[in-house]
């Protein structure tokens, strides 16, 4: 099966990326918006001057090196498969090994935005969005439409 | 001044990436909620098959090869500087030429998601879902939060 890939930047003097660029592996997290003022905090502290795993619950799966968070509904464990640098931050690219998902967040099989409630981050006004009401079925609203 | 710069990924089967990998440039165009109709109709019809520049109206910027799209509220020019070979998509990195905004999505002197109201898409369930209500101001709700 072709692997699922993750790709993320880094400013490469975060602690953040010191320390994937020394494992080789890494996590995604997707927190809920019941977890919008502990996700903040990740990013007023530096993983550098405090225990940043303190603020969350870790669980880890095949790779030892590899924390994630167990209140996040999806996490995805990866490792680094390349690197790419650009002008002034690091494309990290990842296959991720394993995927964990809450079951409460699946609807049939598979995960469901309405259930996992993820919030966006916008720069530079700094807000979190939590996601909003449907707009309807993708390749679906669009079928009756006509050129004019 | 640090380059801005877009990854995005695609399947090299598609006329898409075939068209930027000749032309070395590319745009990307985020659509407001009220163009959600006819965004899914680009994703039903191929432009190998069909004018989709008959669906909005077009606009170029600085390289002639680069439409962009007039109702569109943000576009970005861009010119491809690297790629790099996946599984089973290429990823192309581009770097921003010129940013073009609806000055009545703009706050003071930056965007404002609230006016622009794009939209996510989501997979496997295929749907579109509009923006949420804000969750509170980044490196600020998380501000009085005590490890416990």
């Amino acid at each position: 099966m072709t692997p699922n890939i993750m790709v993320v930047s880094f400013n490469p003097q975060r602690h953040t990326y010191k320390s994937i660029k020394e494992r080789k592996v890494f996590s995604i997290n997707v927190p809920s918006i019941n977890l919008v003022t502990r996700t903040d905090y990740c990013a007023l502290v530096s993983g550098k001057n405090s225990y940043k795993s303190e603020i969350f619950e870790l669980f880890y799966g095949e790779n030892k090196n590899v924390p994630m968070i167990q209140e996040c509904p999806i996490c995805a464990e990866c490792k680094v498969i390349q690197e790419v640098s650009l002008a002034d931050h690091e494309l990290v690219i990842g296959e991720v090994i394993n995927n964990y998902i809450d079951e409460s967040c699946l609807t049939g099989k598979h995960p469901d935005i309405q259930k996992i409630k993820p919030f966006a981050f916008t720069m530079p006004d700094n807000h979190y969005w939590a996601n909003g009401e449907t707009l309807g079925k993708a390749r679906g609203v669009g079928k009756n439409y006509k050129i004019t």
